[in-house]
Formats: C-alpha cells, structure tokens, sequence
C-alpha cells in the first residue's frame, strides 16, 4: 500500500546497514516468492467441526480467516464496526458519503463506472496469496501501470518526462563510470578481461559515444519526433547533474519501479481493488455482522468474550484483526506486554486525494496509467490504468506517504482539506498546464483521520526493516484463545499480501489449540 | 514491430557516431510525441471530389490512405493482393491455413478467443497516430506487459529472473562507480559538491551499503521470501560480474525496456492487433477488392494503370504501398533511379513460433505477461497480456530479429519449421522445467517466407540510422502521379505508427497535385 521514504532506505540498507547483514546470509538460490504452500493454503477439511471461532474486523486478514476457518467446519461470527466490509481496501464510489475524524463531511460525486482506490491500489504479481485468491474466487485481473516514461517529472520548478530523467541519469552514472576506468583508476577492480567487456557493454548501457561521452541518447525523448518522409528527428540535449539532481527528493523516483513490491508486472482488480475483498465477503457473508463495534475483549475460562454494539459474542477462538493504534483503545484482559507493545506502534497516516475529470492526460499528453512524481507536497500523482480513451477518468492528483519528502504525510495531512485539493489541483497544473480547471469531484482522504483505521499500516521502531524488532514479536503472540492478524503482523508489512499471509499463521495457531495438532 | 540489434546499437549512437551528431543540435526543448496536427490529420473536406484515386495493399499504410481520401472526397480503390486487410499486421485465430513460400502448409488451431499476433503485437504510448485512429474509431486498448521482472533470462546455460540481473547490474555499476569516487579518481569531474550529493544519490540509486559495497538488495529477491509470523525474509547473494555479463548477447536486455519504442506504457488492442486495421477497413470495405495481386504499374498520360489479376483500374492518382522487395519485382514504368533502389533494400526476415497451452507460467511462476530473454536461437519468449487467470493462452517461443545474436533471424530462419519449434519448445523447457510438453498447436512465422510481405520492414544500409540514406530519399519520391507509402518511408520503421505516418505525407502529396494546394 504505502511505504515510505525511511522504510524504503531503510529496506535498501542505506540507514541501518541491512544490507550488509542480509549479504552474510548464504546464498540459497532462487525461490519462487511465497510458497506453493501459501498459495495453495487450506486447514484440513472438517478439522473444525463443533469449534466457534469469532473473527474481528472483516478486512483482508479477517475474511481470510474466515474464509479458510469456515472451510475447515468453524462455526464462524465476523464482527465489523464499518456498514462495510473490506477495511482498508475502500474503493469509493458513486455518492459515498465519507466521514473522517476531525475533518469536514465529503461527498464523493463520481460518474457511473468511476471508482478511487483510497486505499491499496496496486497487486504485485509477486504477492500470490492474495493473487491466488482472486484466481480461485474468479476476479479477474489488469495491469496496473506503475511507470510511464511519458509522465513528467516536476521537481524544483521544472517538468521533464520521466524518461528524460531516468535515461540521463543512467547516461551521467555510465559516463563517470566509463571516464573513471578509461583513467585507468579501476584497473584493479577487475581482471583485465572483465574490466574490457564491462566497459563494452557500459558503452551501450549508457548510450555513450565512442570516446565513453554520454549525450543523450534517442531514449530520453526528441526536441522534433520522427515523422515520415523528410521529417527526421531531432535529439533533445542532456540534461545537466543539477537538473538530474536538483535536491535529495529525486532520488526514490529513480529507482522506485525497482523497489521488490513495486516491480512489474503489477495488477489491479478490473472494477475497483475492493473486488477481491468483496468476492471473499461473498463467500462468508452469513457470517459476518457489519456496523458492530467491539467495546471490550474479555477472556473467559478458556473461551472468549466478545462484547460489542447490541451485545454479546462468545466463542472458543477469537482472531483479532484490528489495527493496533484502534485496538490499544479497546478495553481488554490482554497482557501487559501485549498493551505496551500496542501502545507504541507508530502507524502511516499517507493520504489520498482523487478529482473526476476529463481525460486530458491521454487527450493531450498521450499518458496512459503511471504515475507523476514531485516535490510539491503532494508527492505523486496517480493516472488510472483502465478506461482508455474513455470519456472521463479518476486521476489522484496526491498520494502522500513520504516518496519524496521526509517530514510527509506529516506536513501535509495537518493542512485543511480543502489546501490540500488545491495543493493536488496545482500540481496536476503544473504537470498539464491549463488542465486543472477540468478537475471535478475532488476526494482527499487522510487515513490517520479514517474511523476504525487510523493510518494504513504499521510503521517506525520495530517494523521499519527486513528484521522486526520486539514489539512485532509481541504482537504475534497469542493471548490464550486470542490469535492476531493483519499486516502489520508480516513481512509484507502494508499490503494485502501480508494481511492474508498473517491470517494463515493466525488460523493455523487456531488449529493447533483446537485440535492439538501443528499445521505446517 | 522489431528492430535488429545492430539498428538499435546504431541508433544509441555505438555503431556510427550518431548519438555525438544529434547531440550537436540544439536541444529545442521536449515537445510532445508528433503534432498535435498530426493526430488530427485530416485532409480538407470534398476537396477530392471527381478525383479518382487507386491504393496498391490494404495493410496500415494503405487503409489509412483510403481511409483519409474518401473522407476528403476522393473515389478510391484499394487493391489487395491477400484475401485479407492488415499486411504484416497478421493476427492468426482459430483453424487458419498459413502458407509460406518455401514452407511446409501449417494450420492453426487456436481455441476460441485464443489468437497469435504473428506481425505487431504492441503499440508504444508515443506512437499517438495509430492510436488517434483507435481512438477515433472505437477500438479498445489494454496495456501490453512489455517488461516483467519475474520473468526469466537464459544465457550461458543458466536462468535467472529478470530482477535479479537488472538490480544487480546496476548494483555493480554503482559499487565501481562508488569505488573510483570514494578513491578520489573522479574529484575533477564535477564541483566537490555536486560530487559529494552525486555520491550520496549514487549510493540510493544502486542500493549500496555506507561503506559502498553492493550486496544484493532486496530488489534482486530472496532465497526465501517474506511471510508472516516468525518467517522472514532471506537475500540473495549478489551475482558476479561473469554471471552478469557471460557474453555480449546479454546485453540488449539489460536496457531494453529504455528504448525509445519499447518505453511503458505500451498498449495492445484488446482481441489482437488486428482491430486497428479491421476498424479501419470496416470505414473503407465498400473501397477494397481483396485477392488481387498487381501485376503491373503503369503511367498512361498524366494519370496511371493498375494491371491486376481480373482486370485493370485506371485513376487520377496511385497511392503505392507494396513492400519493396514485391514492387521491385512488379513491371513498372518507375524510374532507373526508383528501380535501383527498391532492388536495393534489405527487409528484416524476422520469426515468430506460438504455442497455445495451458497458463503455467502463470500458474506455476507467477509471470503475468512481459519477456523472457535467452542466447539461445530463439531470443525471446512473450507471455500474454491479457486474459489473466483464464485456462488457456498463446505463448511466444521465438521472437527472432537480431536481439541477442548478430547472426539472426538467419540462422533461425534457414532451420526447418521442424527444428524452429523444437528450438522453441527447448526454450520454453529451460524457462520452466516439465511444462514443455504442455505445449500445443505449434505455428512458426518466417516473415522472409510470407508472400506479399517478404519481411516485416526495410532495415540495412540507408535505413539503419536516424538519418536515412539516398535509396530512402528515392524511394519517398513521386513517380508523376504515383506516390509511395509504407513504414519504411518514415523514420519510424518497422511500426505501424510509421506507415500511418507516410501515408499521411504520401496524400499530402496526391491532395497538391489533384487541388494545386500544399497541404502542411
């Protein structure tokens, strides 16, 4: 879903040196990602039977399990707090009427078709339990584009398309690289024969002429596009290091297409990323009680206590599937450990602001789907990936969850709603200038401000690297008949992937206490 | 549709220089993909009345030429040798009989809504011509995966996925590059500040540790991937420079999603590449006779003679599309000049081989549309990009054009049929072990070997570089009332975009001669 700029570096080892302690880990070859295990995941058939399991919170982690526990034979009760399922996969649509915590009432005013993913938007091809999913329940499946080397760039005042950018910049590395072994300074770095075929195919890598000078290759784009006939193009030239690089905000946009999660092929459900979460729901549907806040977790003997808007729920299991920062509110007998740990998980707070409109990107800048990157505050504009050439569009004019500022979302979910559209709306004009006036039905949601949510995942102290820190590990304990699960309880912290990965292991504690047996 | 290894290489400047020439015009600024006037290319209304004009081929060029002058008022008539429209824009469905000069008789035998686009199969964003007319004529687009990196590189015996080459190529390139800055080789290259920030970029960019060392990120994948719980994920070591590059045939891969035409986001029609042009002759059928090859062009007065199989049709004006290698062999009264030059012109003998099978690559490796790269004959492996999680779908097992091997499409094209499919089908083995005898319904395309084609564009001397040679210049000349089209009167070869284009400049051409006017 989101992951910001300290999360990313951190991941990349640059403030924390993981790197370094992932490379002394032996090379074991290449897996498939996940397993066919996980993919294929399933408690025995009937291993459940006369056991009643009660689920909170039917997000992705809560239909998981209870989609896998009814399977199994559990008698099942999800308990929701929202008038809606899928938590914070929300895809608004039509005339939602959307509430947030201390911000104005909106209303969405989207065309017939139109939807906003205000939550996760994207599918990585390599998260194949939620994928998989979608495969057995019949949803099927577009690409997402997640870059456009058509969509600009605006950073320090100036817009170039990406590709201009992203081919310099390899253009300015392979030259200085080039420069340096043609100098004769690496000569050590490799043998003789290595070093010569490296810096043959460097040559072509960067585009550089023969005497290793990079000058902007056809890649990054022509001041004349070719025609026909008597109608050749014509190069633009290179662009300079300062406007390659103009501040510390460009960097993540370089590589961003590279970071795992973002990677291609990246895919979205067609009609809206709530599709997947809805086919689930309909598997489970009976089970599941929607506009029901929980009020209390009690423990009782061996069971659970369950109380809640209206009454009462007992079962002999509960998987727990609330966002800590709305669960350490909840009264409960967990342990003291367990509360403390709750208490400090720092969630992202990124935000989202979508307009109606017209589809002049595709019109006049021939940009279909990807994203827009900038150093205004609203960080990244969205285009959508579907509907081509149709009539009218839903473009997000902010994702903001520090991409390209570290004091995001921070700075920018503290303005009002209504500076924040204008912030979004301004950008979108800088990037196409003279568009914004076709901007309609603008959206903006601030998810540290979103009930039952309050932020889209864990992030911070203990959840910010490939290794989680203790307070990760508390929260994956079990408190008696308690299980727990959502994203935040995974390695694919933020995304769907880990709320139904952290659902598997939950069910499988669940199995363990029910029928004394491990699930592997 | 393709482009030859050494074209490429030509036009990054590595064979001719021709990156330091255009780097000698001044950068004008980026300006959009063609004109917006080119998009909304539209000759004058009824300004063709009581003009007669004949097109020579139904392929792109020609239905976009008929397509404009009877909007403009002309009489035309498009003759046809095939008993089909589209030209090298072949899309093969069902039970389709395909004959090759010098080829056994193969049949198709594709399953419904199955199809192999035999010709073209993406459409760059930036070639907004040939997308107008979609977009004008209703033809839905979806996107083409043209870059995944799950997907698998075979070279040098062993298969790695594509992100693991790509991220750690570029770790590579920035730990030498980090290597010479760090040792002080490069402190005259830049201001020490603008060192100093390209140094810490650098280090972001190429996913170094702060000592500078590159230790395969999480970008390259895991030995074992992330779940949730107490499963985290485990690195992949780096590869060495050896694996990296074992021979010049990795190269093109490495950058080929940055060339200009591959660049995201490509697009595809949705049911096969055909319904640009089926959209096209559904404006145009009343015009076109199929089945009718030309067997002579001649000039009678000031106006010409079209001598064809069942007759001969006379008019004002000619419109000749025909491949060059078909019209130099076609009696004419061109010019010793003209005559020369078409005999002259290499055509690109590319291949394509299908398979329909059951989606394993889907299924079993999670690879979601985009290529596989390989040094063995066949180069290139192309998954569908569309249809996800559907049963069945077409798979490429050869894309030969010159991608990874100087020597090819020669060398794969004088193999039998036989032998293509068994190369292929081995191919697709090494990709995914056991699958390979899922494959069914095998179809081997030798563009040299379709008649009426003979290659899938004009490529060689005069037409390898930006700049285009004197035999490109003759050809885009009128013979009296005979005007010339086709991708290779463009400086976008081998793509539909650029005989759209020709045929654009090419009635531009007939529109001064028939109304006395220039048509800009």
């Amino acid at each position: 879903m989101a992951l910001t700029r300290r999360k990313l570096l951190g991941e990349l080892g640059l403030l924390s040196g993981a790197g370094v302690s992932l490379a002394a880990l032996q090379s074991l070859g290449i897996e498939s990602p996940a397993s066919a295990k996980a993919t294929q995941f399933g408690l025995p058939k009937g291993s459940g039977a006369g056991k009643r399991v009660v689920v909170l919170g039917a997000g992705i982690a809560g239909l998981v399990a209870a989609y896998e526990l009814r399977k199994a034979g559990y008698a099942v009760t999800v308990i929701e707090a929202r008038n809606r399922f899928g938590g914070r996969v929300w895809t608004i649509r039509g005339r939602e009427q959307v509430a947030q915590i201390d911000r104005p009432l909106q209303q969405a005013n989207f065309g017939q078709g139109q939807y906003f993913n205000a939550g996760p938007a994207r599918l990585p091809s390599t998260h194949h339990v939620i994928l998989g999913y979608a495969q057995r329940l019949g949803v099927p499946l577009e690409v997402f584009v997640n870059s456009n080397q058509s969509a600009g760039w605006d950073f320090a005042g100036r817009v170039e398309p990406q590709r201009r950018m992203i081919n310099d910049i390899r253009g300015l590395v392979g030259e200085m690289l080039a420069k340096a072994i043609d100098g004769h300074s690496l000569d050590s770095a490799m043998p003789t024969k290595e070093l010569k075929d490296f810096r043959e195919f460097l040559g072509a890598y960067s585009g550089l002429d023969k005497k290793g000078a990079y000058a902007a290759t056809i890649s990054s784009g022509f001041a004349n596009w070719p025609g026909a006939y008597d109608r050749p193009p014509s190069a633009v030239g290179r662009l300079t290091m300062r406007q390659l690089l103009p501040s510390r905000a460009i960097g993540l946009p370089y590589f961003f297409e590279q970071i795992m999660d973002m990677q291609a092929t990246m895919m979205q459900p067609v009609g809206g990323m709530d599709r997947i979460a809805h086919a689930l729901f309909e598997q489970v549907k009976s089970s599941v009680v929607l506009g029901t806040p929980v009020s209390a977790i009690r423990r009782e003997g061996d069971k659970v206590r369950i109380e809640h808007k209206g009454g009462v729920t007992r079962a002999d299991y509960c998987v727990c599937t609330l966002p800590a920062p709305v669960l350490a509110r909840i009264p409960s007998d967990f342990s003291p450990a367990k509360k403390a740990a709750l208490k400090g998980v720092e969630y992202l707070k990124s935000a989202k602001v979508a307009f109606e409109a017209p589809r002049f990107w595709e019109r006049d800048d021939h940009i279909y789907g990807g994203l827009a990157w900038t150093d205004r505050l609203n960080e990244n504009v969205i285009y959508p990936s579907h509907g081509f050439h149709s009539p009218r569009g839903v473009i997000i004019g902010a994702y903001v969850a520090g991409w390209t500022h570290d004091d995001t979302p921070e700075a920018f979910v503290q303005l009002p709603i209504a500076e924040q559209i204008r912030i979004s709306a301004g950008s979108i004009e800088a990037l196409h200038p003279g568009r914004s006036r076709e901007l309609r039905s603008p959206l903006a949601i601030n998810w540290g401000q979103v009930r039952y949510s309050e932020g889209v995942g864990a992030v911070g102290r203990d959840f910010g690297e490939d290794k989680r820190g203790p307070a990760y590990d508390e929260l994956c304990k079990p408190e008696g008949p308690i299980v727990f699960a959502g994203e935040h309880l995974s390695y694919v912290g933020l995304w769907q992937e880990g709320s139904a990965l952290s659902a598997h292991e939950a069910i499988k504690l669940v199995q363990q206490m029910a029928v004394g047996q491990t699930v592997s």
